[in-house]
């Protein structure tokens, strides 16, 4: 009755395929293909005795997936080995491909990814989009996507899906940006405004974010708290492998957990929220400086020269995100915090107080912050892989829709 | 590509039963029962009709599942009905039962719930378990469960398996009671000081509490916080109808929550924490009273009469409750907040401030809140219930282990 500590899920079991005999060659179909994906190349006999089904049974699944252009025959391994040579798999390069998005603030990016993770073409447009309409920033967006997908065609690659990462909340519709404060953008649906042509989602920058840690970070665990700034700070928690979302979609608003309840007035209404003292913008004020372009940068130069007030300011930035994960941590139990976006630059100046604050107010052992490797890169990187996850998971899904 | 809002996942899938015909089987053995324990009582035809599979393929698992004495036939259906008359199915009165239990700080609690839902057999002690070692509270309790279950067998029940409620954190291997601050116990593993007859399960009561609110409460959403309180606050978080545990099993530690960080010191290490406001003896000494039996209805009678210092004292705790609650809507975004145990009996005098709070402090709608209506009974039921569903999400378990 003890139930195990992580009930793993098979891949594509989050999609909760139908249970009946076809669901269940779809998955297998998935287990193939995330095998191959895992392993970089795998033979027909390895991915057999890897997902516990017969040789013969892989052969049927292999071939399907060499036919829809997922998987493609290396040739032969190299001789030496005992009995029949086989020949070694790899998913193609040539196949599907994931198109992200992001929507910043002063940018707009767009990139495509193929089905074994490499860009296969990118485009950025630095611009400023904070009070624009949605409708031209999404038209100078779509220019860009259509830019990168006909490079992206150019190689033999077709989009399977378009992602789209906003600096905002998103309903559970996965196209509708509720409130994006730093766009002054509510209630908008994306969806009208974007090509047709692709399957889409639209996701909050920081799901996107941890998501690509989640996928591409170097030994991230299967529960973690994503912490990311940009103006705003967000926030995403993966448990198990997934994000969580919460009920309308926008758990993760760790920007406007209380760190002191009667301290300075926050524009959604609250006292004291954790972006009074840790946003980009509260950062600045504290330190005696103007608003600007690069703000990261800005701070990052100045600490690193050894300015007292730039440092002072990060110092009890860092506090009050000690403060907030401390709360954060003992409701979620996540295995690390780990620190992206803007956070992961400034985290030299940020993690000693972040850290005191944490253990100070912690019983037992205080949960292990790192920093992301990704650093500005996640959402981007993440919404592609978004859309490869999901013909990792469901390449029945991409052929026959 | 667009996720649906709840990935919705059959029965039994919790368990990650293997993806193979036999793993098939046990999954739709799983459907039938849990179609049938849902109405109460139903046709195999209604059976077929509600879960999508063939009136034959219903008639084979039908048949599995009496001989396992997991359901029982009500006799033909009133005539009138065209076709051959069908024969209404019940999950069994007499088959598996749930034994659950609770270790209190001031009580022990066993009862016997059979598969129908129905408490066939309860007994409670009032013991003053503070400081007391682990061997001779566990040796009182397997007294009573012995007496309970010996109850239970005269009616022809037979035990799934034994759920204890502890107030403390417990390990996710489910026996080891990492620490309870108000029983004195550190890495105390019960499974070797209780009978090993029967599977075991240990968890945190505040967790089992939740889950009866999820399993028994009147329109409970499956995506919830739930928040209690006995000497400590604990607090359960339902997501997408299950419990997020945290890596260590430690989840839901909202009393240790900062609220006030430069706040009084408490046992945990840090300042301020929502247990200094809001736990039972911080709401006494606030109120000017010595600690004693039943605080809860000593509270409740005294606000009753319209007590000013017990008022005002209910009042701050509910602010602090707000403050708390605050942080953890924006960080989970659950439909409601569900108060239970003592929270529940003393809501009149907490939900005023905490409700103003919640409001204040959020940018559009706040999170409900709203009271439970199994009290301090939560837990027990909870505990109980737990193995009930265990047999219901995979009855071939509980006949071949």
């Amino acid at each position: 009755m003890t139930a195990p500590p992580h009930e793993a899920r098979p891949p594509g079991a989050g999609r909760a395929l139908p249970d009946t005999q076809r669901g269940m060659r779809r998955r297998n179909l998935a287990r193939v293909l995330h095998a191959v994906s895992a392993e970089g190349s795998l033979s027909r006999a390895a991915v057999a005795a890897r997902i516990g089904l017969t040789r013969a049974a892989v052969s049927t699944l292999v071939d399907e997936l060499i036919r829809w252009g997922l998987l493609e025959e290396l040739g032969p391994e190299r001789p030496g080995r005992v009995g029949r040579p086989g020949s070694a798999l790899a998913v193609s390069g040539r196949g599907p491909a994931g198109i992200g998005a992001e929507i910043g603030v002063d940018h707009l990016a767009v990139c495509a990814v193929d089905l074994r993770g490499a860009v296969r073409a990118r485009a950025v447009r630095h611009t400023a989009n904070r009070g624009r309409a949605p409708g031209p920033v999404v038209g100078e967006l779509t220019e860009l996507v259509r830019h990168v997908v006909a490079e992206a065609e150019r190689e033999a690659l077709r989009p399977a899906g378009l992602a789209v990462a906003v600096p905002g909340l998103v309903a559970r519709d996965g196209r509708t940006v509720v409130r994006a404060p730093n766009l002054d953008w509510h209630d908008t649906d994306l969806a009208p405004l974007l090509p047709a042509d692709w399957p889409l989602t639209v996701d909050n920058e920081a799901n996107f974010g941890a998501l690509a840690e989640l996928w591409l970070g170097a030994g991230t665990p299967r529960d973690f708290l994503h912490v990311s700034a940009e103006i705003g700070i967000g926030a995403a928690v993966v448990v198990d492998g997934g994000l969580l979302r919460g009920t309308r979609g926008f758990a993760g608003e760790l920007g406007h957990v209380p760190v002191r309840p009667d301290g300075p007035p926050c524009p959604c209404g609250g006292r004291g929220c954790l972006e009074q003292y840790a946003g980009e913008e509260a950062v600045l004020r504290a330190a005696g400086l103007a608003p600007r372009e690069d703000p990261v940068g800005l701070l990052a130069g100045r600490a690193e020269q050894g300015d007292a007030s730039v440092r002072a300011a990060l110092r009890d930035a860092g506090t009050a995100l000690g403060i907030a994960l401390t709360g954060a941590a003992n409701l979620l139990d996540p295995e690390t915090v780990v620190l992206g976006g803007a956070l992961a630059g400034l985290s030299p100046w940020l993690l000693p107080s972040l850290e005191t604050e944490l253990r100070d107010r912690t019983a037992g052992p205080p949960c292990p912050v790192t920093v992301s490797g990704l650093g500005s890169e996640g959402p981007l990187l993440g919404a592609a892989h978004s859309v490869i996850r999901g013909v990792l998971d469901d390449p029945a899904a991409v052929v026959h829709g």
